[in-house]
């Protein structure tokens, strides 16, 4: 049924598509974008645009965390990033913007924010501190996002939610339903998530097996994407989301026909950079996207005009790394809001503004007004 | 019979080419160029080249649609530009190209541009301003075309024909038969383009379908393209000219047989910036051609050496944005008159120049005579 | 047979191939590069290496015509260049030369130089003068071939013949058996080649049909392009020279066999720029290729390190322009003599130097000796 | 059974694949990369590690060889490079860099390093002088493993086995079981093998039929590659790596059966730049990897931060040439050590530090803790 080539004498590879590969084909009555319905439900809370944010310390200051609830969407904390290990916390991502603007610009990127960035998640992780700054953001009235990577989600999960997290986040580069370790015990997602009070949405996953598995773990939503692009070069292992969130979304009906009816939410993380890749990702089965490096030029956004994934931090592996936010084409201008960035107006025709307001646009001209029927949308490859 | 790509399990998408993936491929015997017959018959109209202009005001000015006619072609007015908005449209054009002329250098684009044409747009349609202004053209002998968007059209068509539009452009940067909108009345294009005097030519779409609902609405054009290249980016709708024209060449040939012989016109629009692709969007099955930055060197051109299309005023979500002429290499030169843009001679390799010479040549060394029948000249895909 | 796609609906285009696209694959047991024979034998001529020289005055100084000789290949003089239209050569050349020194370096291409080439071949043709020239060099040893345009052929070929040519190689960017024209003679090849008393090289051809026709005429060698890559994208007309060169060599095998024996010579003609394009054009089905730029660097060619083809002369639609010399590496050093280039030794790893040194070690790689036979050699496509 | 284009009427090309071309797909349950075993048996020797270094003067210096040997892999001694032909061996070594370094920075690459190079490999090679320096590897312990050309294997191999060889590695760019050559006696790897003590690893070889000739002669290991990345430009020959392993995998699957079990390893060696490519190169069928440019950043490595591959020599066409190694980020940094470059930690994003540590992780993504079985791991192409 999948389309594969033989590679070489009886080794086949199959041929996967990323966003950038594929386009939306209008071919319905166009529609006015007004008439567009946003909306997206996930377990007990409703949000009015599929937006979450990609759990990083670069973005979720708590400002940054109260605005994206205030313009419809989620923020992701990262539990295990600076806000537990740093009482100001101000001054260690100063320290980290600091050492990137110090940079040679002929240096492709900063080894010394690098630098800087494993040396201050060399601290321990300081629970009461954590669960302090988690509170003041629920005294906020934002609905509060919680990641915990798939290693720690047993020691910090219960604390987390004591501290205030809604909704649980457990995120790895790559997750799978159960961890297989020599020694130690491994971490069964299912069990973990039964004994859970919050609705968990758990990822990476980019293959229809693992998120089935991961489906029936019980969580509420899965994020598909396989981490930072430099894990196509540093890993040899290069997602391909359009094939991602598709495979996935056959699991998605998958569990749906197994289960009688219980819908898992899609959320696609990775290689969406404008409204066009967010358009995209849901028209190729995604209910929602995580957006990372496009919200970093956000007034708001911790990095102060900086982005670097969490994996940026790792001790002996790096992936990815400490960049300028994609301001494009805003030198010598102030930082936009993150309501520019999510709902405009915009000066700007790349969809790295307005990204909301693009992706209604995309959805109005091919005649669709909800996400879900969106999904079905024609789509070509070049 | 299409050609289906799986992108992921249970989703299909159709491969799709772009003018710049296929190639026109010699096959004949040779002819002279001086045989070749450029002349398009569109209604009543005659004109000796193939060639509309895209209707902005960077290109529309009175002397330039004078001009294009003159040279062949046909200049298209956009009524919902600035020609019916500022009195003093001159200064309007000149505080655009301040704007970006203003611009570091080391910037992408210019936002402040942008903003002047969001700011300029902003200003009301003064509907006698745009009738006279219509007028004086149409007094100079030319055929004056002019462009009302979808939304608009019930309002301003009957006003620019009564000023002396000869030839009215429905254009949007996607078009439907119908466009649904909760509240308000939609535009039933098959009554309005019944109630009016002058012939349509309707625009853009892209797909078999739409194309075949436009023709039965009576249009005697049908425009085929989706709009600016940053379209594929904002929306992630990215329009593969070759593909999409000879989709609506087959609706051509279904609405000829349905009607016994009504034949529709192609224009197509937009990735058109050379001779050769000029002769590529032919080959595929186009009747003619709208030319926009490309004919934005020519001295007669309102631009001033600067392009930009109508949607990049758009006040929230513009799409394109203004930019320098592809004067290519004329640094330090003098604009070429639009006679050398269209007609030649040229010093320059690349068909940016003598675009209708290059036509011809490309017509003449495949053996074919006249634009109809070059239309199944052989092509090759790389 | 063929690879075809459908680009829209009813609307072929069949896949083609250039080199680039293409690799040899050695699968036999390997040879020493000593043992490799190049030898090219046409009609009565044998040359040690399958190496014409492409008909520019660029490259053809009489000491570039006998070196091209005393190295073992073939240079092409140009009828209708400057030889004929200018007493002194060296200041016409020197004057292309210094509007191409002249530009500013930021522009992407010299209009000026173009200008000049388009002005100094305003000259009329003096025929004396040209067959005056045609003689020095006859008298000097070298084998004389001399090219002729299609249009002029039946004028200046029994001029050029008379004053010494021994090939004569009629060539046009696309060349047909009998060429249409309104009015006037056309120019019928099969009986024209009948009456010379030379042997003919005619082309160039770029697809199966057109090159059996070109067959039939008589010619003793059918060259495969369509002339310079600016073609692509002034005419839309892209040459994919693998495929060209493999259906020239389909109808190299058909009129063998309706001839009962006789074998047409097939010479590539444009995109070579490299040891390995040669290499790769042999293993398509080549003879012989025609080498334009690469050579241009040998201190023997007339172009002073420029170079241009002949059609970037053409009063109103030049294709190709004046260059530099692709040098590549050498910087601040003297120009390579044509030995060097055409057999090295070389401290230049991408076989821009020593051409045949790297189509013998390729042909040996592959564990072949003579050139027919490499013709059979393994290829792959990425 | 393979998938072939035809590029012309009658001419068929096989489609190939490089490991860029190639993406790893995770599948099954996630490990701990502290779970993955990398260790790698050819004949009677055990490495920590799969990787081989290239057999270049620019990696091995007696430091070089002697660390690779602690860091667990095997570095090889060029035996026709500069250790035999000049007793001042560093002097020699700087001759190259002072070249390289004295190059304009405008120029592509330095001819002058390379003609630095030329002269030095024309001294004659002094036996004693590199049985000398090989004897002084051994005895610091290390696994000797020593590099001959097809040519002069039967010259030198039984000296530099006396010397002290332990594995021996017969490598030129293309080789085959029976080299053919008219006059002198052609190299019989069979019988050669057959009469030697030490085990021997022969190639390069990309194609499924030398492969398995060359594993019959009895060889302990094959490389898999053929040469540098300029032969595709200066030959036309262009080896898709993926492709060539998978064969060449094939053909270890026959050798086996027809064999009973006798299993011979595969070394890629070509395009192997970061740890994503060793992952991808084992997930395609090698057992280990030769490292060429990728170690030349060690502090360890003879040529000073510069890098060149052995054929950069050849005295009439080099392939190959001097370049600075890519430090990729560390302007102004120390060089790292060998263990950083291969262990890590590191705090560079890509896979140029760290590169056994970012295998571990692939494979630990993968499910996978063995190399043998991560040989099947799932694949894609884009």
């Amino acid at each position: 049924m999948r389309d594969y080539v033989e590679i070489g004498i009886g080794r086949e590879a199959r041929r996967t598509y990323s966003l950038e590969d594929i386009s939306i084909v209008p071919s319905r009555r166009t529609r006015s974008s007004k008439d567009v319905d946003t909306t997206w439900h996930i377990d007990a809370y409703t949000f009015n645009i599929p937006v979450m944010s990609h759990p990083t310390d670069a973005l979720a200051s708590p400002e940054f965390v109260i605005e994206m609830g205030r313009q419809g969407g989620l923020a992701v904390i990262n539990a295990e990033g600076l806000w537990g290990r740093h009482e100001d916390l101000d001054a260690a991502i100063a320290r980290v913007v600091a050492a990137a603007e110090s940079t040679n610009p002929l240096e492709l990127l900063s080894t010394a924010a690098t630098t800087a960035l494993q040396e201050l998640h060399a601290y321990p992780l300081n629970d009461e501190l954590l669960a302090r700054r988690i509170g003041e953001v629920r005294e906020s009235g934002a609905t509060v996002a919680v990641r915990v990577s798939p290693q720690k989600a047993r020691e910090l999960a219960p604390k987390v939610i004591q501290a205030g997290a809604e909704l649980l986040i457990i995120q790895g580069t790559m997750i799978s339903a159960e961890h297989v370790a020599t020694g130690g015990e491994p971490l069964n997602l299912k069990e973990f998530i039964g004994s859970l009070e919050v609705p968990v949405i758990a990822g990476g996953v980019t293959d229809y097996t693992t998120a089935l598995h991961l489906m029936r773990t019980g969580a509420a939503g899965v994020i598909v994407g396989g981490g930072t692009n430099t894990n196509a070069i540093s890993l040899g292992i290069e997602t391909h989301l359009a094939t991602a969130i598709a495979d996935v979304a056959a699991a998605r009906r998958e569990y749906l026909d197994e289960t009688g009816g219980r819908y898992v939410h899609i959320i696609a993380d990775g290689d969406i950079e404008t409204s066009g890749d967010v358009a995209k990702a849901i028209a190729c089965g995604a209910d929602a996207v995580a957006l990372g490096e496009v919200l970093a030029p956000a007034a708001e956004a911790a990095g102060q005009g900086y982005y670097w994934p969490p994996v940026a931090a790792h001790p002996r592996f790096p992936r990815g790394f400490v960049s300028e936010a994609p301001t494009v084409l805003l030198e010598n201008e102030e930082r936009p809001s993150l309501e520019t960035l999510l709902h405009g107006p915009s000066t700007e025709p790349y969809g790295y503004q307005n990204i909301v307001g693009g992706l209604r646009r995309a959805m109005a001209k091919c005649g669709y007004t909800d996400l879900k029927s969106f999904q079905k949308v024609g789509l070509s490859v070049r």
